[in-house]
């Protein structure tokens, strides 16, 4: 028997001149907390989630905080069985107390199961989207926390789509190692590149076979109809341009500032309002129609993601196995997704590594959705370089990767070289 | 000029053989993470969370991560503007990326903002209900944040219906101080009560003069049936009966356990299913129709509680100072439920001190909603002898307080006995 032998948590801070590109977030440093557990064969389970905060040591402790649930057990017990894993973590009444299933212990929460997934599928020799892939129907169900779901999709619902998925699983498979999977972008269109930044990277995303761009709007009417003019006019009027409003209006003047931007003609408008106001979504989707509304790179749950869809609040839905509970609440997310018929964009990860979100994506039309409608993957131009296994890109299209496990693997030198200490107290 | 000159924060833990009372969470202990401020002129406040777990350490590093924004600042600045500090800290970018506005880190912010409050209460010498009822129609309106709230209440909208309440402050106030501010009591219903408990506790709650009991249900049905039988039978059918489910439903089996339980006329039923599910609950209240909804104790924020407020949702609201990000935000939390006509019964903060709570409940009855009418503060046995202002309730209802402050401060003996020092990994 073997057994989990190190949890170690990292604490990486990356500063601001190593950030190859802009960001959303002006002030934003290049950090996350990253977790190796290792057993006492010498296997090796990693993951992390990017912050662009500077508090990354909060999240630290409270990844911290769930080494008992990891620490001295048997590995086959926890590998073995990653759905009652992630209820033993999601169900804690002490845990719960401090969230229920949000925040950073939510996020902690992530870390630690996306940890065991990666050992998981390195003791495998399958890289995850193969893992799950091959995965049973019954196996697949019992990953999912049926928890406060069972109104909007059952077990019986969920066996079912993927029993209609289970005949094409290998085709698909073989279209995507062929084919790759369908890249966006959302490099040229950060608020902080000035007009001839946005030309030079729009131009070159073009060329680079990039599907869509993804603009930040919301700080400035004005400046905002000027960059899209002028992305429009660089990018032609085939190439979909997304527009991201980072959470900045509230239901009225979101409504309003959509429509001022309409004759850009957007495929989507990304966070109009806060993550957590699936009502707000929906008044706004009604407001703006036909303009379509994406969100949840900042969804916290399975339970919100339900409403989005029960309340007909989005069009497409942008989750992040770095915000929900990892990759066992993205698979009952991926889920709830297929069984209401909507597009699924998996949200890089917390910054914006891409690499976990392929793994899913790509597990989504194998086994799930069965479809490529309506989706691709963005791509961001962080340091890819960190990663042990990079996701690549060419001709507008993620490679499938190869390598068993979850590409969570940091090179030790960038883990050396930028690891800080936690400690108590002010930054 | 004065400067917050310390920001202590303390982990304490009391085991659990110093509980008085039994609990919803079988395996709790009795913990707070408790902050004290101190000026450079050696004027205090302090606040608390109160936890039922073991992991109060991330709570501590948690507030720690916030003591930027209060340290070494002018004291005037912060405690004079408490709308424009509650601001910076939801509006922080890198903190709304651990966030937003939920978990761990907004539970501190709630513990900061509070210990604000408490500070700037003792200073003007007035307990926090007086300062709060003293304040202009202009004033209270500031100290809330209505980002994301525009459609469902404006400021307008607010300063409106605070302006209605403007002629009566003074005669609630004073029918307050005369009477005292109803009570209500969950001590008797708890799971862990053997029945002979259950109706010792009921004999003695309705002898000192509670208006309501409210008992846990959930686990089983016939020992729901059973023991409310009983209860109803030891108290007559006059006394009020809410029954609390601690989020353990589904919507579908929720209703139909509500249903079962329809005989027994409870008064409503509290937290039948997850916090997050608006629409949940809702469909649960369309469901058990006439039967009436209680929730908000682990609602996080004002989003969620403006929509189950628009979703119809709930019939009695129950919002917890140390849940969502304080004082400033339970303002809002009234102002809203005022604005909708729904009864607010703030919950006694974390497990169960009622002290923050009921200068809350008597700030809404004089200058919010200008009304009692469905409304009483529970009040629970937990050890109140800890707190230096303990709250006091006598024939049924809780006499005013008169120190200056929120009542938040544990005593010396109390914080040096039980403090733990954080540490890193397991509990």
């Amino acid at each position: 028997m073997s057994r989990v032998a190190r949890f170690d948590t990292v604490d990486l801070r990356i500063p601001r001149s190593q950030r190859p590109s802009g960001t959303g977030a002006p002030d934003a440093g290049y950090s996350a907390a990253y977790l190796t557990l290792e057993t006492d064969t010498g296997e090796h389970g990693t993951a992390f989630v990017s912050t662009d905060g500077s508090r990354t040591d909060v999240l630290v402790v409270a990844i911290d905080a769930l080494a008992p649930f990891v620490l001295d057990r048997d590995v086959d017990q926890v590998a073995g069985d990653l759905g009652g894993f992630s209820r033993s973590l999601l169900h804690d009444s002490q845990l719960r107390w401090l969230g229920p299933e949000q925040g950073v212990l939510h996020i902690a929460m992530g870390v630690v199961i996306n940890a065991v997934w990666d050992l998981a599928a390195r003791r495998a020799g399958q890289p995850l989207w193969e893992l799950l892939s091959a995965m049973s129907v019954d196996q697949i169900v019992d990953l999912v926390d049926f928890r406060y779901l069972t109104e909007a999709i059952t077990p019986i619902d969920a066996a079912d789509l993927l029993e209609e998925a289970l005949p094409g699983r290998a085709a698909r498979a073989e279209e995507l190692r062929a084919q790759g999977y369908p890249a966006c972008t959302a490099e040229p269109g950060w608020l902080g590149h000035p007009d001839e930044t946005l030309v030079r990277l729009a131009e070159e995303a073009v060329a680079a076979g990039f599907e869509q761009i993804t603009v930040e709007v919301g700080e400035d009417l004005a400046n905002d109809r000027r960059r899209l003019r002028l992305l429009r006019d660089t990018v032609g009027p085939l190439i979909p341009i997304a527009l991201n409003a980072g959470q900045r209006w509230d239901v009225s003047g979101g409504s309003e500032w959509i429509r001022e931007l309409k004759e850009f003609d957007p495929c989507w408008i990304e966070e109009p309002t806060s993550p957590d106001d699936v009502l707000g979504h929906a008044a706004i989707r009604r407001n703006v129609t036909p303009i379509r509304i994406a969100t949840g790179e900042s969804v916290h749950n399975r339970i919100v993601f339900k409403q989005l869809l029960q309340a007909n609040a989005v069009d497409v839905l942008r989750m992040d196995a770095t915000r929900v509970a990892g990759i066992n609440e993205m698979i009952a997310v991926l889920l709830l997704a297929a069984h209401y018929r909507v597009p699924v964009r998996p949200r890089p990860g917390g910054v914006g590594f891409p690499e976990l979100a392929l793994h899913l994506a790509m597990f989504d039309n194998i086994a799930v959705s069965g479809t490529l409608d309506g989706r691709m993957l963005e791509y961001t131009a962080n340091p890819h370089g960190h990663l042990v296994e990079p996701a690549l890109v060419r001709d507008g299209a993620y490679q499938v990767p190869r390598a068993p496990g979850c590409a969570s693997r940091i090179h030790d030198e960038i883990l050396s070289r930028f690891h800080r200490r936690p400690r108590w107290g002010a930054p």
